[in-house]
């Protein structure tokens, strides 16, 4: 197999060997369906009761009963946002959320919009930041949920969850925190978020795809997403998957002991490679917040180029990239995000997302910082409007001046 | 590990060797999100797209596209009842099911009559059929949709679809079929079937658990159940479970090629069980239609005994089987499917199913034939019941007079 470098770790990453070596015997050995009571199926029930032990830990929580599995963190953030809603459907029917959230929220949002519920999205400043006053300026008495995402997944600023949490619980109103691009990253815990719904996906921090987990504080009126069997304690029916929470499990345990050391070695890379790209190349820069950022994150705007372009020309060198977020591929339009927080649209149509993950190494770094200024370098040679600021003809965007 | 004798196919089943195998590549050495742009993502694109076509060959569909993948069958079934309710909620707000439905359609329906939603639960006979005529008559000018399973879960009853199928298209209403027990063991083809929605879970044919599937016929109107990105053709979001499906496509794979020989090897040793049972054990009886009946699935009433007593003195010798229905753990109520069929509450108290699948052995039979009589005698010496009826106080509900 062709090696990759891979800088998509937002998008989705490798589960780790441990990881694999967990689910395998609920996949090779064990039979038996976790909610049987015979002793096959109870021995399945102790691999779950296990993870969801080791999911609580990395999340602060005291009871890991108040952790529900689920099919992934779509499959969670759609459970939380419509599962409020329509429990609360007699008392309100308003939502607020913001204007950089992903594609999940946005889209179960604007489903609910089509079903009679009213939605306010708060704005951000210019480095992606909510401010907290906003939130609390549009809650009203038709709020049910405020829902927020902990750190962006485009542009990797961290949102002052905390402030907003504490405004929620002042005004009554629960809050949901998509944590997807934080949990097993960062330190997140529930108490020091005030958050009511955490959504989790086990993929993002090296466990496997197509399982999630939602965290519900007690008290929390949440309806159903999937109905049938009694599985989770009734709240998400469906045969478990016993081998993916297994992995999940295993993820979050080995997140929290890897946690410091993998953001240490992960700042030093996308650092290193940002600032080089912002010396190398000109008439770039980045995107997010300067202070508040994800240390695994680089989101840079490259003038007079086409995001589609890059990530081609840099595949084509092995290097994995993404230009706008992961999930809207084959999309042309500029990203909502970057949009959101005022890039303009030339420069949002040539932007790139690094992300970068624990298993990257120095020597990638330095062949990635090779090749990205020579693709730069080949499309903007076919670029008119390269040509024109180059020949005095065009400002630029970013420097401001004509060359 | 303790060697199990395994009767409980109908809950789940352990992934076949040749699945897991099919899982693992993208479990250890794939990186890549199967929605991404560069190479590496479409490489895992691939991996669904081959799944779909093996998937497409076991249920008869022309266009691949027509399946979408899910995280499980009960997220199938919801979405199929969900999805259509909600897209056709104008139009009218009437379904018709059956009293012999799994939990997952059961759930959903009671839950969409607290929204407003009326549902018509058609009847069933004594052997679990359900008249197509009384669906006919069932539909009204209200009604958006009709959501029958192919096979039951608990006594293997199937449920002539077909004809159902012709009704519908006839009234021009669509139909959900939840295909759980029957994809992968007998065949199922969508349009033999009539049906425009079709529900599939890996893990009841040797596939993994957390992985699913809906066939949806062009032209049916349906909502999405989880909103976000626009993964499977922007139907259902969340990142894709490459490995699992996968592991669904591998499954489907190997049941085209293995049903016909598994069918005859494990009908074989099904009625082997059966008719012993029959025979040596006085007031037993077998529930669920004669004719048209899941060859692996044998539901029997065992009278003056508890279901909870003999799954539990079969555990001890490591037979594992089911009372009523895997889903419903814990549950003491007696099964509603026994109820629909009009089981006495003592009997249906008094039911165990056997599901046997293709790794059952001649050995593994002999040896319940075996100890299944002591354990009913061990129950039935402590029975007050079966005491009067063998002191002649007591007639019995099976054999009708007193010993």
């Amino acid at each position: 197999m062709k090696r990759y470098i891979y800088l998509d770790h937002n998008a989705t990453t490798r589960p780790r060997p441990e990881v694999v070596e967990a689910m395998l015997p609920h996949l090779r050995g064990h039979y038996g369906n976790a909610s049987s009571i015979y002793q096959l199926g109870q021995e399945e029930r102790k691999a779950i009761d296990i993870a969801r032990e080791q999911l609580s830990k990395l999340i602060g929580v005291q009871n890991a009963d108040e952790i529900v599995f689920t099919g992934g963190g779509s499959e969670s953030i759609n459970w939380a946002i419509k599962g409020v809603a329509f429990a609360n459907r007699n008392k309100g029917k308003h939502i607020v959320t913001t204007t950089i959230e992903h594609s999940a929220v946005m889209k179960t949002c604007k489903y609910l919009e089509t079903l009679g519920w009213q939605v306010t999205y708060v704005g951000v400043d210019w480095h992606g930041r909510v401010n907290p006053a906003h939130v609390r300026e549009a809650i009203t008495k038709e709020t049910v949920l405020v829902s927020v995402m902990h750190a962006n997944n485009e542009i990797g600023t961290i949102v002052s969850v905390e402030d907003i949490g504490k405004i929620c619980r002042e005004k009554g109103v629960p809050i949901h925190v998509d944590a997807l691009q934080t949990v097993g990253k960062i330190p997140v815990s529930v108490e020091t978020l005030q958050a009511d719904l955490v959504s989790i996906g086990a993929h993002k921090f090296y466990g496997p795809k197509g399982v999630g987990a939602l965290y519900i504080r007690p008290g929390t009126r949440i309806q159903s997403l999937i109905h049938g069997g009694s599985h989770e304690k009734n709240r998400r029916a469906g045969t478990e998957n016993v081998a993916g929470i297994a992995g999940l499990g295993m993820a979050a345990e080995l997140a929290a002991k890897d946690m410091k050391h993998d953001e240490k070695h992960v700042r030093h890379l996308r650092d290193k490679l940002e600032k080089h790209i912002l010396r190398e190349i000109e008439c770039t820069r980045v995107n997010g917040d300067p202070e508040h950022r994800m240390f695994n994150t680089s989101n840079m705007s490259i003038e007079a180029v086409e995001g589609e372009g890059l990530i081609i020309g840099l595949d084509m060198q092995g290097i994995c990239v993404s230009s706008g977020s992961a999930c809207s591929s084959g999309q042309t339009e500029p990203s909502h995000v970057l949009k959101a927080i005022g890039v303009p649209m030339e420069l949002a149509k040539g932007s790139v997302r690094f992300s970068l993950g624990r298993e990257n190494t120095e020597e990638e770094i330095e062949r990635v910082i090779e090749v990205f200024p020579k693709v730069v370098e080949r499309l903007r040679g076919l670029s008119p409007l390269w040509s024109d600021y180059k020949k005095g003809l065009r400002k630029s965007v970013i420097a401001g001046k004509a060359a």
